[in-house]
C-alpha cells in the first residue's frame, strides 16, 4: 500500500513551510483533507493570489501591492530619516512604537554566511542606492541583535559612513520594566558600556 | 501602515494548518514569499489536485484516487479479517509490520465529545455495514490506546458483538526490547493484567 499520489505530492508541497518535516507535513495534509477541505481551498487561493499581486515596494523594498507602499507615500514622514530593519515585520514593530516619523528600508534578509547569504542576495546595493538620494541625512540600522544581524549592521555602517551619510544603531540596554536580577549578563554589561550622561 | 491585503488573506489563510498560530502563520507567509515563491505555488497547486483528485475508499474509507483503494482491491489479502484504525497513517504503520494480510477500515477519527465528534460523526455505520457483509468474521480493534481511542473500541466492540461478530482489540504490554526499569507503571499493569499462559 502506498500512499496515493496527490497524497503525497501535498505532503512534500507543505514541507516548504519553515519548520515542518515529514510528520507534521503529514499530520497537516491529513487534517486539511479530512477537516478542513474549504480552508484548504482557501489556502490555495489566498498563496495564488498573494504570488499573484504581491510585489516590492520601489522605495523601501517591503511587500506592497502598490508600486511605492503606504508609508513611502505618505507625504507628512519625515523624508531626512531612513530606519533600516531586516524583515517587514521588523517594520510594523516599529511603526507600533509610535515613536518613529521617519522612513524604511526593509532588507528582506540578514548577512549569513553559513546559510550562503551574502552581500549579493540582500538588496544592500539598492539600500546604498536609496540612501544617496541626497534627502536621507540619517540612516538609523534597527537589525537584530543576533550575530547575523550585527554582522550585517556592520558591514552597512562601513559602506554608509563611506558616503558621507550619518549612521545611528538602535540602543541596547535593559528592557522596559527591567530588574538588574533577572537581566542576562551579556545585556547588563552593554547597557553600562552604553551608558547615558544624565 | 497596514499589511498589504492579500499578504494578510495569506496569513489568516495558513491558520487552518494545524498547530499554526498567528506568528507561525506570518513567518511562514514571509518565508514563501520571500525565500520560496516556486515552492508556494507547487503548494497552491498540489492542494487544488489533491481536493480535485483524492476521495475515500468505498470499501475501507480510506484516502484513493480510484474508487477502491490498492489493499481492498489486492485478492491475495484475506478478506475475513478487518483491522479498525483511526486514521490512515494508522494504517500505513500496521502495512510497515508485515504481520497483517487482512483488510481495513478507517474511520478517519475518534469519538471524541469534548471536541464535540459523537458517533454520527465518525464512520460508524459504514463500518457496520462493511463488517456485516457476510465474509468477515474477525475485526481487530487497532484504535490507539488512548482515553478518545479506547472509548471508541469500547463503543464499536458492543455493537460489532451484538451483530454476532468476533471482535478482538491489539495487545498492551511492553514494547520489544521494553525493560521493566524504564516502562511506566500504567504499561507495566496492563502487562501482567494481560499475561500470555506459555
Amino acid at each position: 500500500m502506498s500512499t496515493p499520489s496527490s497524497l503525497q505530492n501535498l505532503i512534500d508541497a507543505l514541507r516548504v513551510l519553515p519548520g515542518v518535516g515529514p510528520k507534521s507535513a503529514s499530520r497537516m495534509a491529513y487534517h486539511l483533507l479530512q477537516r478542513d477541505q474549504p480552508g484548504a481551498n482557501d489556502l490555495a487561493h489566498a498563496l495564488m493570489h498573494a504570488l499573484g499581486t504581491l510585489r516590492h515596494c520601489r522605495d523601501c523594498n517591503t511587500f506592497t501591492e502598490a508600486e511605492v507602499c503606504e508609508i513611502c507615500a505618505d507625504e507628512r514622514r519625515t523624508r531626512e530619516q531612513l530606519c533600516v530593519v531586516e524583515m517587514p515585520t521588523d517594520l510594523l514593530m516599529v511603526e507600533q512604537t509610535l515613536a518613529y516619523h521617519g522612513l524604511y528600508f526593509v532588507l528582506m534578509g540578514r548577512l549569513s554566511p553559513l546559510d550562503g547569504i551574502g552581500t549579493q542576495d540582500i538588496a544592500f546595493a539598492r539600500l546604498l542606492e536609496r540612501a544617496s538620494d541626497g534627502v536621507v541625512q540619517e540612516v538609523i540600522l534597527s537589525t537584530n541583535f543576533t550575530v547575523e544581524g550585527e554582522a550585517t549592521a556592520h558591514y552597512l555602517a562601513e559602506m554608509l559612513r563611506a558616503r558621507g551619510l550619518q549612521v545611528s544603531r538602535i540602543a541596547r540596554g535593559l528592557p522596559v520594566g527591567g530588574e538588574l536580577e533577572h537581566v542576562d549578563p551579556g545585556t547588563l554589561a552593554q547597557a553600562l558600556v552604553e551608558r547615558r550622561k544624565l
